[in-house]
């Protein structure tokens, strides 16, 4: 493939959904590709309210980078953390490596919790956007049982009651799954405990659940939230966050030893270096998904304000669209450097919208008709559609042993709290 | 069952093998038992060292100790850590709970790695005696391949070396993984590191491995490790641990960024409160496992010097004697209580004793008539037999499932440095 001249680098920032896209798509390319990430692992992150709530163990839902180096030549990875991209010189600073140059740079270095300056969330809030933060809210759900289990007064006090604050996806899943977790499987490991005293509320700004989906979809998923033991406050929001209790906008407080956070993203801060005005706390790109006056610049995934073609929609933070972007910009790489044909504009394939409620229920639509399955057919297409986009071999049939023995048994994995700097 | 009197209250202090075997044959007995263990899972530490090396997943070894509770309906479980002894009270104090008192009382608290005060080993030496030390030596080993990967200098500079010191099961079982790990799944993780320059040297004081099997067995397991890349320096002791090297007795330095301990155990603090002058670091018992002078309090596992009945053999510090200890102590106890008959002295049951050099390679004897296995089919028992000790049906299922695409496929789960307290 050689003929002398020097193959052009790829620089990719970021191993998630756009990040892996790309470098998969630049496979047969006449390229070197370099894939940094500051982890080793790409997160799957659609499945991380399951780690959360101990239905998957964390290695499930975190796959070795590593891997894609096995089957593609031309791709190397770094584990490295970046803190600054000078678009001038191309070239991108780390705080743990030496500069890297490049070519072709594609940044999907995702986003961050937005707490919206709610007071308090910062320090009492749990977000759920990476693997640390499922582990964490994981760990301090069994600890604050474990404590109740030695202190059960802590029962009544509303230690163990949980609020989920944002009805979209993340809270949605999330609160389906602590109601199985509380209600289903808490009642064997803690029979001293009162857990039909536990409750959870999941607060929502408007005045629906789901609301990415139809209004038939909203009202099965609070239908079944509510018998499920999930109270759903519609049209509330949330004015405080306390160790012990939240503030509702509406003047009264829930108690809730733990609230998690599903109610939005900002942008990482070296957003800033890519010498754009942010809109809507994401970096606009061009129909190409580069940026404007940076034609080697790409940017993808949760970072970016990525439009479909030729609608022009603004496409939402989802998974998919990211790994559809990663793809196209591999794509465009490939064409540009190996048929030097011009690129495509990218243009979105909608393959169904899906979110689960717990065990045997959940909602999803498939396109191109937009027919909406919702209850156990809808699940069992989630569960058949998940396993099939967990990236590896391995992490499949290991996320298959643990469903298989969480949905049938009522049983979980591991429920065990490992701290890798305890003292002994 | 109840006629009135107050049933005796059984407090068990750790769920190792010893107090999960005392719990479980207390299953029927007419006494109340307390089970109390710092973490909310059971390690199964026969298999750390394949933690350790990646193998398999940290949720296979830990296992949730609140699942016994759900079959046995006279046990309660609390996580607590233990922090005084009063035998004259029968109270035993906590950490973090209030004090509980006590008609009997298991002890099994297990050991510390034992260092002999060699200079340097408390700061650079990773013990393998915990879940939390076999998680800590993983990511320590990850972390220099993924620096290397940055910096293949570093390869050259001997921080991927490792030092194993011990050269009983588990120095042995742990140089072989590594080998496996080193030789065969990183090469392709780290195409561009030398891997071939990397060594891995096992350090044993005595002039053979694993001496408790015959010679044939050690020469057979000396033999394997070498050709698998292992260099074993027998007759050789460690006088110090630095953070990039081991300096030996007889003067010689090896490069080493990672040096593994496996060569003693010494007793918890815990030990000097049960009143009695420890003998070789371990507390003495009767025949019947409990002290000398305080028949309600029996001491079983790691921290007990247990003999054998009628032999008078002391027994080794294995998983094996504490099991059945423990279950020689749960079934005592039931007979005391429920039969008010008088309990047998203990008699250990060797029922084979085994260990892993790497994939399709272990010895074994076997009793009655001391068979010796090694090779293929000694490491296909030894994966049944550890298969079925594994306590619960999920972690058995995953394990298998580890195993199964480790050994087929040369790959491992999970590779991945996942912390709880990153920042993100």
């Amino acid at each position: 493939m050689s003929d002398g001249t020097p193959r052009s680098r790829v620089l990719i920032l970021g191993g998630g959904f756009g990040g892996i896209g790309a470098a998969r798509k630049l496979r047969k390319a006449p390229v070197d590709v370099l894939l940094v990430d500051r982890h080793d692992y790409h997160t799957f992150q659609p499945l991380l309210y399951q780690v959360a709530t101990d239905i998957l163990a964390p290695e499930t839902v975190g796959h070795p980078i590593r891997e894609l180096v096995h089957a593609q030549d031309n791709l190397d990875f770094a584990q490295a953390t970046v803190s600054g991209i000078d678009l001038d010189a191309r070239t991108v600073t780390f705080e743990d490596w030496e500069p890297q140059t490049y070519d072709y740079l594609v940044v999907g270095l995702g986003a961050r919790a937005n707490f919206f300056g709610t007071t308090g969330a910062e320090e009492h809030a749990f977000p759920l956007y990476t693997l640390s933060h499922a582990i964490r809210l994981k760990e301090h759900l069994l600890r604050r049982f474990e404590a109740a289990a030695k202190d059960p007064s802590l029962a009544a006090d509303g230690t163990l009651d949980v609020v989920v604050v944002g009805g979209g996806p993340t809270g949605v899943e999330t609160a389906g799954a602590l109601s199985e977790l509380f209600y289903n499987v808490f009642p064997q490991d803690y029979p001293s405990l009162d857990l039909s005293a536990v409750s959870i509320t999941l607060v929502e700004h408007g005045d629906r659940l789901l609301a990415m989906f139809d209004e038939g979809i909203s009202a099965y998923t609070l239908e079944t939230l509510t018998e499920r033991n999930v109270t759903v406050r519609l049209g509330e929001s949330v004015d405080e966050i306390a160790a012990d209790h939240v503030t509702l906008g509406s003047g009264g407080t829930i108690p809730a030893g733990t609230t998690v956070w599903g109610a939005g993203l900002q942008p990482v801060p070296l957003s800033g270096d890519l010498g754009v005005e942010l809109v809507r706390g994401r970096v606009p790109v061009t129909e190409h998904l580069h940026l404007e006056h940076h034609p080697e610049v790409f940017v993808v995934g949760d970072m970016a304000l990525t439009t479909d073609s030729p609608s022009g929609d603004v496409l939402p933070q989802l998974g998919s669209v990211a790994l559809q972007a990663g793809e196209h910009v591999g794509v465009t790489i490939d064409r540009m450097e190996r048929r030097h044909k011009d690129p495509h504009p990218f243009h979105y394939v909608d393959k169904g919208t899906m979110a689960t409620i717990g065990r045997r229920a959940a909602v999803a639509v498939v396109p191109p008709h937009h027919i909406t399955l919702t209850g156990r057919a809808a699940w069992a297409m989630w569960g058949a559609v998940h396993l099939a986009l967990l990236t590896g071999g391995d992490s499949r049939m290991a996320a298959m042993s643990n469903w298989f023995w969480s949905f049938t048994t009522h049983d979980r994995p591991s429920r065990v709290l490992v701290h890798p700097d305890d003292e002994d």
